[in-house]
């Protein structure tokens, strides 16, 4: 994203669902990429992931991602690491394979690339046995879908991954550098101890994976999306704290609750179990149509957690801010009353209303935010807030003229049609990517005191800028 | 929730962040609650639980509540079982002190009311030993916060469990029947494991209690808000099913990665590190700042599971499908042009801008949402929709009069200003609870064939509903 001068180049070596989905994130975020896997169907399963990439991740943003990178899909290990400055491995999880191939990739790739395993549970000192340039292999592990779930575990080498870190952060990811190898990282071994626990109960009976599931999306899951274990935690303490919380909670763990100590024989009987079970739950949706209802969530619980700016959505605002100084330039002092790019982005799936379309008070949101952009350029930002005074909506009238569908790249400009005294009153036009009008706005305003909730004129730095427009 | 003729009463024997939150959900729902805790500082603390449910449980809704239910706090155990249908438990988790308070409980309660212990680890066998009315006694356990998260674990009596999770949906909740009493049920099993397997990495200063956190809330939370471990599992083993998935990860149980044979010992000094990494976490917020920043996320989050009818989602929406048809009878044929109850309901927390009001597209939300109920009633609703056709917005014109804050109730009364031919134009007048316009509307509609997306003359039921119009 945001390319920097020196273009940071990826290679992908494995086409598979995790391969598959750093690919479609390199490349959405604007990045060329060359990609490897000798399966002959490895193409078109890519493509597969690109497209669900496509109608899901730009949605995540409040402007235009650049422009798509170039995918080349290579016919062996050499050709793909080539002039890269990232390799990322994503080969099945077996260790000696994984050695042969980083044995191939370091004869051929540039010394100072990033050699990024995604490997789950193998520590970069395994990875990096008999490596002829060690420091160069970490452990890069991402979650599925890549190109949606924002963690990434760093494991090795501390100025390899601080290099990495920096190059994530680029991709809108959200690495987390771990203290000290350990199999499996920090992540599954969360993930494995509840998945052995599930295991048990399904295996004594006791619940099936639906009675499981229901069990986290309708409870803890939603606490987990915001806020991880020990942040709940700290709250159900109180103003006692985390201490007060152990003390209380603690002796639990004593207790003969968890089955953990065994792992339950995975015979064929119990795996049988668990598919009729979840081809019960889940069974009526193809993979594909479930992809797409996750991801269309995920959509939508990560745009409503940048509302409250908050983990996730912090994370995505922050991305926003990086797009926005290259798009609408909110910080550029406004010089003119003619039209200005406010808004250019694309339509998220979460918009989208019974019609299929873009619902009509989707319309009235871009507007709003493209009147944003507007009072943030003539002065009336976060500081000019802060001192008590703003602009309020008085009057907003919209004509709809065309559809958006979801995945429809839009702009908007605004222009300001009358800034005397305390009125303002702006035009907006949206256009789609055809250069068709999809709808006109023209919306009034009026500066008010925030302490008195009344109008008055605009004070400096506001009264000066719309002074000097041309 | 949507009283039924014979009014359940709810009685809640302990006040602390469970029993409160009890109370507040009650409440909320419309129901009446006695409750008693013989700390003299329970009043003013289930007070505060209250207020944080007041802002932030019935923004989740698309319709108003019922009135809220009023409380008696009482003065013994007596007086607060008398005559009521439900009476929760919710006092510390020590086996002794429960079964105690459940024999003074049956002393004083109705036969066949039903005792919901909140206890979270214990079994109702153990919870009823001794009992002079075992079956009346089941575990209800709820999570944190109790007013917005809606998972409840029901175990024990089916015929209790079952008349229990009758009147749990009522209350907007969502019952999980237990198949086989064990400790801790299904969730407090699977949230044990990981409680433990964090503990383990914080002492081995693989982690602190921020990493751990970040681990989960960047990655595996946002899939658990929405689907759980085996419906997530089940997309990532692809079209060759569950089967195929725990052939290719089940290995991994056997590999050396979690210390969940061992317990870490909760010494001073690991209690002390836990203590100091969580308060270098969130010790810049207090504990009431962080319930209101969690619960404004889980309205946020909850919301936006909404607009996609799924899972916490879907629920919500059943609640409103309830809601609504004593408020704006959707079902209901319209028979008149002049002005109609199209919405009642609060302003969200989610739906607050920077100016610390009501965002101006939200108010095109709020009247979007109005045209809608005005649609079904003339005969476009779903299967309208089905059939292929409906109405599209055409132009929108909305007046701001005054400002709307979280929680506040609004009313829309929407008139029928025009239904001729294709053509629909509707008036919209929004009042806050003193009766003050805050907004108008007026929204022109025009009818579509949603086949070839152009305007066409309404067909049968819509046509002859508009032509019967007063």
């Amino acid at each position: 994203m945001i390319k920097s001068e020196e273009k940071t180049q990826f290679a992908v070596i494995g086409g598979g669902v995790i391969g598959g989905g750093w690919v479609a994130r390199f490349l959405l975020m604007g990045f060329d990429v060359k990609v490897f896997d000798p399966d002959p169907e490895a193409e078109r399963k890519i493509n597969l992931v690109i497209e669900n990439a496509r109608r899901s991740l730009p949605g995540l943003f409040e402007y235009l991602l650049p422009d798509e990178g170039s995918l080349m899909v290579c016919s062996n290990i050499e050709e793909t690491v080539e002039d890269v400055q990232w390799i990322c491995e994503a080969i099945p999880e077996r260790l000696n394979l994984k050695q042969e191939v980083f044995a191939e990739i370091q004869a051929h790739c540039s010394m100072d690339a990033i050699i990024a395993s995604s490997a789950s549970g193998f520590k970069p000192s395994e990875l990096q046995f008999m490596s002829s340039n060690p420091e160069q292999i970490i452990v890069a592990h991402p979650f599925n879908p890549v190109y949606l779930i924002p963690l990434v575990e760093l494991v090795g080498n501390s100025k390899t991954t601080e290099k990495a870190a920096t190059i994530l952060k680029q991709l809108g990811m959200h690495p987390l550098t771990v203290r000290k190898e350990i199999d499996a990282h920090i992540a599954d071994r969360l993930l494995e101890a509840v998945w052995r626990e599930g295991l048990w109960l399904i295996n004594d009976g006791v619940a099936t994976t639906k009675e499981i599931d229901d069990a986290i999306r309708y409870g803890f899951g939603l606490r987990w999306a915001q806020m991880g274990m020990f942040e709940t935690y700290r709250i159900a303490g109180g103003e006692d704290g985390m201490a007060h919380f152990i003390q209380q909670f603690g002796p639990a763990l004593k207790w003969p609750w968890t089955k953990l100590t065994d792992v339950p024989e995975l015979s064929e009987e119990l795996t049988k179990k668990i598919a009729q079970q979840s081809d019960q739950q889940s069974g009526h949706y193809s993979i594909t149509e479930l992809e797409r209802i996750r991801d269309d969530n995920l959509v939508a619980l990560m745009r409503s957690l940048k509302t409250k700016d908050w983990g996730a959505g912090n994370q995505l605002n922050q991305v926003d801010t990086l797009l926005e100084s290259t798009s609408v330039k909110p910080s550029e002092i406004l010089t003119q009353r003619s039209p200005v790019l406010t808004s250019n982005r694309v339509v998220p799936t979460s918009w989208l209303d019974a019609n299929g379309h873009m619902n009509d008070s989707r319309y009235a949101e871009v507007f709003s935010k493209a009147s944003d952009i507007i009072l943030r350029r003539i002065g009336s930002d976060v500081g000019y807030i802060a001192k008590g005074f703003n602009y309020f909506t008085v009057d907003m009238q919209i004509s709809y003229l065309n559809e958006c569908l979801a995945g429809d790249k839009i702009t908007v400009f605004t222009s300001i049609h009358l800034a005397e005294g305390k009125k303002l009153d702006l035009r907006h036009e949206m256009k789609n990517a055809q250069g068709t009008v999809c709808a006109t706005c023209t919306q009034f305003l009026i500066h008010v005191d925030l302490a008195s909730r009344k109008s008055c004129l605009p004070v400096e730095p506001v009264a000066g800028i719309l002074m000097a427009l041309d």
